[in-house]
């Protein structure tokens, strides 16, 4: 049966937009890795033209006509006879996406991105400076604009849950507290144990200085071992690692290079490899429609987590990888045993900010900032007492306190843009990475041995059986519950967490 | 006086035009340089949906409405009042550009696309097999096209005029053949008396092996010593050079390593840097307007060969360069002097291919094609004979001869991709270079002295000032007479020819 022409149009105009961002992806690209500095200005125009063309062809007459065809825009029930269930599930998040994105009127848009271009400006003053004050009422006018759009957006229980869905659907204040408090519950007494009682580890070696030309023969390496069609991906270097994907045949990624800490661009290269297969794995007959987009930011960092941590933070791992490391850099790590090297990559220390924080306090970040952007939008918690609660949190959660604002709630960009709600996907991510990983386990139960031999492609394989090639087919839950059999919890990351850092610490 | 709206809209339209080829060229800049192979289909796709984008506003009812306020479309007669000279410039471009645009039928323009597509995969296993029958048939099938085209476009005196005007419209049969006579009459002679008379030069040297590293080495202390503000450009390596402007702040260049030709690299950079600073001077404040354009292929080129002959194969550039290459590559040129070394860059040997040809062969290789392809449109010459034919103008004009079809008639992509008309302009740009340098060494009676001690700002300066900033104002015969004060013709370049090979050759 043939789908109905409103079908067959609104897919041609889903692939047009989908090829107009592949061309932002590239302009962005490009301003990241290549382009030479003078050209900002003009860049920043040919972006905001592409991005004019998106949105005028995402909600435009057009869009609207051929989905109102298909389905009500008011409750998103199927109106369409003759789909396919795939077609439907297209139908299904077309209208969602239409939905949301027709609540903000254009004016509050216009508005929105007016007061945090200049309060990104004023943070980065702030932090420099380390003068809380002069960012406070930028600060307090984007969180009065935060309440406003979580207003037009809508939400039952809790305003933050409006916010929280743009970034992971399927997630509510409700579940992320019973998930964080799950966390906390294990991993603060994890923590303090380690502290108190593991045994040291002399990491020093880590930040001894190596080269550049012997960290992008290192990357060389570690990239050819990973199980990425060399034909549709690249590596670059940017100020931060990024990864961006065009299309499943053409998924880059970026690493970065710091002298005095060269692990650090082996775990940025996993990690990008991560979000890079998840994008190539989409399905390519459906390219174009919400079937080949991923499900959420969570899922997305789920599969780079799952690469950066489960796979390239494991023992396995690095039984096979380390040996040729040891090779390209001999001077440093000769004298360095296997044992010792992992123990120093796994080490756990608090630290002040979760960009490369160690897998038992990345998570504690996390829960530090939802509950504070929590507060902060619901008004329980004032502006002008955030750097104190900031601190508080801080000592209380991670049993360390920032020296200044700087270091402590001017420390990064996200409030400045007005992403509320952005975080949780990063915690959301590792939980899910461990959740979907008990049942990779179960069917592959000799996969150290594999991982150990060099084997990466059946890893691969697994993933993109079970989560890549559904695109936004399901959510993080129905796709938690799916593979695993089990509904989605923090108990899988919190076993792991136990089991791996009791072994390491000898606890 | 402000403009009339109809002006105000226009010229914004033509900006938006203008965008989108900026993001279509950074498209095309990264397919020749980063991006992952086996992305060549989306990438297609990409290219195809800007093209669509920038042709609907160049032919849409928007265009058309506001032209059609602003000037007669048929006889490009101005109707707007209160319009500034250089706003009266913008509209004449802007009706030319239309009216020629929209002359060629859409069906015509498809089909045509579609012929060439595929003739220039047949050129390409015909030059393989070195078989030119299985070609003829496509190469037949493209001239009744050209043909066709020509008619569409409409001509006074000869069909190849219409070609010719697409890359260089101030340019007719008439005035090419008189020009390429007055070429014929002193060069054939000259390059007689060189090979017969001609003192020998031993330029082995420069077929060495010189390394990867070593020729980029080469590259950047090169475009370190050109007028190039580093902000704004760069280089990269790519299969062919090419250069390609997003805008006059986003001007890049490309080169290529040969190891047994390390000092095609080294003219490849100043060629593709002459395009590039035509590029980087056009105006600031017109651009997205014609007044923000290139002239014409012919001027482009005028720009490029200015660096890469004029300039970079003179005595005064290398007594300033050629210490420093030597320096670079001491074990391949501590033994040769200047002097072998600059009559070596200038050795005259004809050849079979225009691309690196000498400066005395390089206009013949475009004469030959010039009438060849002249008597294929008028069909006085069948396509059957082509082979035979152009062997023997090749005999007639340069001396020798090829060993087969694919050295000869096969040797290049342009007429399988239906370019008829477009060889001229090589050798356009060749002598308005000659041309305009006779009023710079006016001005700069000193030029050589400040050359050789470095000093290449006063000499972009110049060209910005005569050329650069004039955008479209004046046509390539304008330009000739306004910055001399003598009509464009062959004379300055071919005195400037026999002077210098006079020299070199000792005749």
């Amino acid at each position: 049966m043939k789908p109905p022409k409103a079908f067959t149009d609104l897919r041609e105009l889903s692939t047009e937009i989908h090829r107009l961002n592949s061309v932002l992806s590239l302009l962005h690209w490009d301003q990241e890795t290549y382009m030479p500095p003078g050209a900002l200005s003009p860049r920043s125009e040919q972006i905001a033209l592409l991005s004019e063309l998106v949105h005028e062809r995402k909600t435009g007459r057009k869009f609207k006509t051929c989905l109102e065809k298909l389905t009500s825009l008011s409750t998103g029930k199927l109106k369409a006879k003759h789909l396919s269930k795939p077609q439907q599930i297209m139908v299904r998040e077309w209208g969602k996406d239409f939905r949301r994105l027709n609540k903000l009127p254009t004016e509050f848009v216009r508005n929105f991105s007016q007061v945090t271009a200049e309060a990104t400006q004023i943070w980065s003053t702030a932090k420099k400076q380390n003068n809380f004050s002069i960012f406070a009422p930028f600060l307090d006018k984007i969180i009065h604009l935060i309440r406003q759009k979580a207003e037009f957006f809508g939400f039952e229980e809790h305003p933050y849950d409006a916010l929280v869905e743009t970034y992971e659907p399927c997630m509510t204040v409700r579940k992320l507290e019973a998930l964080f408090d799950g966390l906390k519950k294990d991993l603060c007494p994890l923590l303090k144990k380690i502290r108190e009682e593991g045994r040291r580890v002399d990491d020093r070696f880590l930040h001894h200085k190596v080269d550049a030309a012997k960290q992008h023969e290192i990357g060389a390496l570690l990239l050819a071992e990973l199980p990425m069609e060399s034909a549709y991906t690249r590596m670059d270097l940017s100020s931060h690692p990024f990864s961006l994907a065009l299309h499943p045949h053409d998924s880059r990624i970026t690493t970065r290079i710091l002298p005095h800490r060269f692990i650090s661009n082996v775990f940025s290269i996993l990690h990008e490899a991560g979000h890079s297969m998840y994008e190539m794995g989409l399905p390519l007959d459906t390219w174009g429609t919400p079937l080949s987009e991923a499900v959420s930011l969570s899922v997305h960092e789920s599969q780079s987590r799952w690469w950066e941590t489960l796979i390239g933070r494991s023992l396995p791992f690095w039984k096979n990888f380390y040996p040729r490391l040891q090779k390209t850099l001999p001077a440093r790590l000769k004298a360095v045993p296997l044992d010792r090297f992992f123990r120093s990559i796994n080490k756990v220390e608090p630290s002040l900010i979760r960009v490369e924080a160690d897998e038992v306090t990345y998570c504690l970040h996390v829960i530090v900032r939802f509950e504070l952007e929590k507060d902060l939008v619901t008004g329980k918690l004032n502006v002008h007492d955030l750097p104190m609660a900031w601190n508080a949190k801080m000592k209380e959660t991670l049993g360390i306190e920032p020296k200044s604002d700087a270091e402590g709630c001017l420390q990064d960009i996200h409030w400045s843009l007005g992403d509320f709600g952005y975080f949780p996907t990063y915690a959301l991510g590792n939980m899910l990475a461990a959740h979907l990983f008990t049942a990779f386990a179960k069917t592959h139960p000799n996969w150290e041995k594999r991982v150990q031999s060099g084997d990466f492609g059946f890893v691969r394989e697994w993933l993109k059986k079970n989560v890549h090639q559904w695109g936004r087919t399901y959510n993080l839950e129905e796709i938690a519950k799916r593979v695993t059999g089990k509904p989605f919890s923090e108990h899988a990351y919190t076993s792991y967490l136990k089991k791996k850092y009791g072994e390491i610490y000898q606890l």
